[in-house]
């Protein structure tokens, strides 16, 4: 049997348990062609919230009664397709689901002795991918810069961080929590993390990044990013990533009031999508592993097993209670 | 006798008369390498509020006390300086008063010949210069491109989008009023003009712009900016020029709540200040010159007389009074 969690109504607000659907359907078979893949993770990624709106966006919506689409990776078990064998490992977008049939194309194969299959939805994987197209090409670090991450342990923060430690930067992450806060700071190397669930944000900030802050890599909007647009420096930039803390909103979204700083400070604002560098994932991809291997790049896994508890490891997203890259496992090996 | 008009309060909200003093100082007179100029126009200039308040911005706040800093054209009426002579005109920035004593440094002689004294405060001036660097360095417009700006009959707003035309784009501006709509079109060759304040601004700004926004060069900020950023394209820019529409809240800026534009359609924000262009000012002055004198770069200019109507004439900049840009006239040849 398949095990399946389908999108079920567009949720207005916080998302609910019945907005998805928990189904079991036939076990699909892999025909001439195409293999048949079991699902070992499944990723689960803010960008989730979007994908349930029905509105103009980056990527259209999941319809409703479709699995509901996620990042996976998975071990192939049947195959009719010359290009896979049964075992291999391969990541893609197959959805939540317990099983699924591919034609190939939007398969890629992984080496799990180069990286634990994880790491290829973590750092090796979109969000590795957005932090470093994101802040590289978008937020442009020199060394010497003061670079600000928000969401700073999740799986795009620790990598903006580590990427802008890597080319000489000051690093200052903002997370929820202590514990968030010591590791980027103990484990991840960056000079300092504040945490904004404790105390004055815009103080401890200002403590933090006492010449302003040159590049801002947002991942949460909302609150946090009119107290760093207070202190950006001249020319500064800032990477639109997400807003996690505006997408189960039932009000509008909260646009940044001190948007006119851009202006006193001739600052950028832009927004980037992981899927225009397309083309050069491959190079990223390289470029990150040598630095995993070095240990200059580290990354933490956070997962939760089966597929049934799909929709409570979707809300520790937007509850902050993940630390780190959030990983549904949904086999049984 | 000369009469001035300095900064006696910092407003809270809506600038009230009671935030200027209007005195009468002794006329001041030239001495060695000084000239003594004589007021012509004074500058009104909606930056002009945000010099009222004592924060940080692009330029340092007037001071309780101070003349109040403006935009000026005059004439030499005394020279000490071997530079200038009495008759010449020159430009600079001496505030609301009806005479100045200056070591030349600061001023810009001028050639009426070449264009009347009015113009060297508008397409010449300041809002030519923010307009020229905004839309081209910042907006970057390319032909074929839907350029849209707000403020579309003011100062600054008539010439970027005269610019754009000349760049080959198609222009729509967003203007208050009927009359100034048709300006837009019928006087300087913009292919539709939005009036804001009559009917429904995002289904007028759709049927005019039926292919999404390619640039938008923003004045005003509050909703419109909201309402531009829903129809903005792939890869688009919007020029932080200024916003008018919050200067004299006694609220916290309105943000803009549809920023998350800019994550869909990988767009920038990017604030200007044209101060940062100084170097560059004479040959956009000569371009834009050359222009006028061919005919497609037109401006109006809206006159208002006596320097004791300063605060009434601040207040229509505002109120959306003027119609072109808008200066006062102080002498009283």
């Amino acid at each position: 049997m398949n095990q399946q969690v389908k999108l079920a109504a567009r949720p207005v607000g916080m998302v609910q348990k019945t907005d998805f659907s928990f189904e079991t359907a036939d076990q699909p078979t892999a025909r001439d062609g195409e293999v048949l893949i079991e699902t070992i993770y499944v990723s689960l990624d803010p960008a989730m919230r979007g994908w349930m709106n029905d509105s103009r966006s980056y990527i259209k919506p999941v319809q409703i009664g479709e699995v509901f689409r996620a990042g996976t990776a998975g071990r192939v078990v049947a195959s009719q397709h010359p290009g896979f064998q049964v075992g291999d490992h391969v990541t893609g977008s197959w959805g939540v689901q317990q099983f699924a049939v591919s034609n190939g194309k939007d398969l890629i194969k992984v080496d799990t002795q180069v990286a634990p299959l994880a790491t290829y939805l973590a750092t090796l994987g979109m969000p590795g991918m957005t932090a470093y197209f994101g802040l590289l090409n978008t937020g442009q670090p020199q060394p010497g810069e003061t670079v600000v991450v928000s969401g700073a342990a999740g799986a795009v923060g620790s990598v903006v961080g580590q990427i802008a430690k890597i080319k000489g930067c000051r690093v200052v992450g903002i997370a929820g929590g202590q514990d968030k806060c010591e590791y980027c700071v103990s484990e991840l190397g960056f000079d300092a993390c504040v945490d904004y669930k404790n105390g004055d944000l815009r103080k401890q900030l200002k403590a933090a990044c006492p010449d302003g802050i040159d590049v801002y890599f947002d991942n949460v909007g909302g609150d946090i990013l009119d107290v760093v647009l207070g202190q950006i420096k001249f020319k500064s930039r800032i990477v639109v990533c997400g807003a996690i803390s505006q997408y189960n909103n039932d009000t509008p979204v909260k646009g940044p009031s001190n948007y006119l700083s851009l202006l006193v400070n001739r600052a950028r604002m832009e927004g980037i999508v992981v899927f225009d560098n397309a083309a050069h994932y491959s190079e990223a991809a390289v470029q990150m592993a040598q630095w995993i291997d070095q240990g200059t790049l580290a990354s933490k896994v956070h997962v939760v097993e089966g597929i049934e508890n799909f929709y409570e490891t979707l809300m520790m997203l937007f509850t902050g209670k993940n630390f780190g890259k959030l990983l549904l496992k949904v086999d049984h090996s």
